[in-house]
């Protein structure tokens, strides 16, 4: 195909404004001033633009219509359609939406974050309201079959369909009941191991730094930095930031934290070079992007070998803090359930169930069965009726995630699909290296992230996840291997056991 | 004008880009992994050519035309002055060579910093023989009477001429030459002050952070960090950032550093919020930008009743370390005369001697005089020459400044008129404010920051530098009141007088 060099002009600007927008947002979470909120939304609106402008361009449309018709390699054809879906879905909208939707987003971000602080619902609110009416607005111009919401949740996972999320998400959500009454019945909660122990975020930091050059991320091609709410973004290829939190009394907020910031991170810095800047050296989907963090957060941080290695260390690191607790004593505290208000701590067990609730409230805002106005309320009997507990103020409840604010409607739902991916991935990884417990009982994390580099992190999004899931591992979306894993690991923990 | 709103909107647009490529900057030089460096060089690129573009674009040539045949207030006649000279240079360069610059910059910069590490001149050269083919290309493109420095010098310093600044700093060098034979001939230098003595970084910090907040910096609109040389960014009005630096032997090293970058944040701090995002809402030059830079730095922070506050203040944080140093030898220390190596950790009387130096190099550079391949031995005859020292290797020598890198040509004389300004608007600010050195023995910087704001900061680029400094002052730029000024001080603390 001639025209092919103009096409990948086009592809390496668009990454080349994907990255500013990287930036602009890091920073905005990590270091900008307090006063600089409002400069930084006019300048976070003014990109989108322009990489909305570029992306709908007259020419670039021809270029992908020839390049559709032209016989293209594997890894271009793949370029093509990626690049041409996420065309797709731009030429529907127009300038002034974009930028009134990237406005918004940045400033109800900002008034989230005063509201969160100050535990109030009624500063939020009318954030909330003006974001679900664009999001409707926007959802109806980028069209769907009657359900809204999977023209948003496109964006985050193509081609996932609420009618397929719904009623997966239903069954997962009775058997996870079945396993949390399981382990309810089973004896009253376990108390935390380190009641009031010391641990000092400067120890805390070089344990997570020990961590992060064990597991394989790159130091040079990356950093970490402190946020009050954990996150990644990928700047570049060999710019990948994460960053973690320290809670001075529970060293496992941080260890956690960072693993899973971790696994998003080893994936971005694991794309084939040569897609460099194309639109495939990239996750096909939230979904699987976050497949990678719950796995070197749970499969492999909350495991048991993975505790016989590092119980020591942390012994040596903290000293008296650790008491005696033993790698068996820590890998019960990391695996500790117990129903609560906040999802970023939760349990395995009960982490899905916070997102259930969150994806039945965006679901019925985005149908309109649910005002926005009603939305902390409603928040408060899902946790009630889900997971018995009721948040005493919306700090704790509605206020809790930053997502609604930004406009990332349709995205939590990726989290308990990453669950999913994770135990999938998990079964086929214990059968190709059957070693691997012995692996990372001596933190040999080598031969697993050979593993994930060649099927999972390289191929980027060279064929969309459920696909590359299937053929990798030969099953589908399904939540068969989560449960058996959770079964596996908890069964033990309570002495409990699955139902036949 | 009905036309002002497009033009309105062009104007934010460019201020929108133009903070994003602030961002790009300032994360390249204070926080980016190593191997972000070639990724980071692209979106720069890429931002500079869509930047470019908009200030090109044909529209905009229009809407001016228009705007200055419209009967427009003076704030406006001045956005549309400004933005058509900005316009007027870039119409002359194509998109092409606008990339190859910044990439040539991002580029040069990355192997400046290592071979500036490694003292490795022949790793630096093919970088800045690239890079003066590029200028040169870029002056002629661009337009001049013969002098392509001009086209290069009139970026940072709008209307300012080689014609005018040569014969200026000749007569200044003179002077100096003259102030550095008196104070040499007075007895031998003067020894360090605190030799061996330890001021631990943490403390440093905390006594830098502390002068931000005493002179009027606003860190809820702008933060300080950490950076290997120190400089300033504005993301935004109110988003400004400082660096700084710490040398555990020596803490003049930190307080000059944060006092000099705080000049250039309060400047940027205090443009007026009306004209925010318009072409006047900057210094009208670098001169001016940097003569609050210095103002901060000596005038305010080597005087003797800053010192008198703050010596006690250094006492109590850093105790034994100061021994029993009293605020008048503080003040000699600070104002220790030396012939050094070193640019940015020079004397006040020296430091123009270094300026002289570059612009002089430079000078030849785009003449053609001085071939790029020869500049290091060039730069140490003259370091020989006008200084009296010699370079031990070129990490301390021709490699210590990161302009060239970056295609900075026709910097390094702001500087120097910067040092000329500050003393010219300190005599009318004497002479405006009687009790100023009561006020600086008080820590009260308050009157002399409203002075600057209403003065020098409100206006921004409302008028011409020197025009500002006329009206401010009734004098235009001369050496007379900088040679006075170092008299001043330096005669009474080294026992010697002007001549007659």
């Amino acid at each position: 195909m001639d025209a092919w060099p103009e096409l990948d002009r086009y592809m390496h600007q668009l990454a080349d404004l994907g990255r500013m927008s990287a930036l602009l947002s890091w920073d905005q979470q990590v270091l900008m001033p307090r006063k600089g909120a409002e400069g930084r939304a006019r300048a976070v609106a003014t990109l989108r633009v322009i990489r909305h402008r570029q992306l709908t361009d007259p020419r670039l449309g021809e270029l992908l219509d020839q390049a559709r018709e032209a016989d293209l390699d594997v890894p271009r054809a793949a370029m093509v359609r990626v690049l041409a879906h996420d065309r797709d879905r731009a030429v529907k909208l127009p300038d002034d939406l974009v930028r009134r939707l990237a406005l918004a987003g940045s400033r109800g971000q900002a008034v989230w974050e005063v509201a969160r602080r100050d535990r109030d619902w009624e500063m939020f609110r009318p954030c909330l309201e003006e974001m679900v009416a664009l999001k409707r607005e926007q959802a109806d111009l980028l069209g769907h079959d009657g359900e809204p919401y999977d023209a948003l949740m496109d964006a985050y996972e193509p081609g996932m369909r609420t009618a397929r999320v719904e009623p997966l998400f239903a069954s997962l959500a009775d058997e996870l009941q079945t396993l949390l009454g399981a382990i309810a019945d089973a004896g009253p909660p376990r108390r935390p191991l380190f009641g009031g122990a010391a641990f000092p975020d400067a120890l805390q930091w070089d344990f997570t730094m020990r961590l992060l050059r064990d597991i394989g991320f790159d130091l040079d091609a990356g950093r970490q930095d402190l946020s009050a709410h954990p996150f990644t973004t990928t700047i570049a290829l060999h710019d990948i930031r994460l960053t973690t939190r320290m809670d001075p009394d529970d060293p496992f907020s941080a260890i956690s934290s960072t693993m899973h910031e971790a696994g998003h991170g080893l994936y971005d810095q694991g794309f084939d070079p040569e897609y460099e800047d194309t639109p495939i050296a990239e996750a096909p989907s939230l979904g699987l992007h976050e497949s990678q963090s719950r796995l070197w957060e749970n499969l492999v941080g909350r495991s048991l070998p993975f505790w016989e290695h590092y119980t020591p260390v942390m012994r040596e690191m903290f000293g008296e803090a650790m008491g005696d607790a033993s790698a068996e004593d820590v890998y019960r505290e990391v695996n500790r359930v117990q129903p609560s208000l906040i999802r970023v701590e939760s349990d395995e067990v009960t982490y899905n169930l916070h997102i259930l609730i969150r994806f039945e409230l965006e679901l019925a805002l985005l149908r309109g069965e649910l005002e926005a106005a009603d939305l902390a309320g409603e928040w408060d009997a899902a946790y009630d009726r889900r997971l018995g507990v009721r948040p005493p103020h919306a700090g704790v409840g509605v206020l809790q995630d930053v997502h609604w604010s930004t406009g990332s409607f349709g995205y939590f739902p990726t989290y308990t699909l990453g669950n999913l991916y994770s135990a999938i991935l998990w079964e086929r990884i214990a059968s190709d290296l059957p070693d691997i417990d012995r692996g990372l009982r001596r933190a040999e994390f080598g031969p697993l992230l050979d593993w994930l580099r060649t099927h999972i992190h390289r191929p980027g999004h060279i064929q969309e996840g459920d696909d590359l899931i299937h053929e990798v591992t030969g099953s589908r979306l399904q939540h068969g291997p989560f449960m058996r894993y959770l079964w596996g690991k908890f069964g033990p923990l309570y002495g409990i056991e699955a139902p036949a």
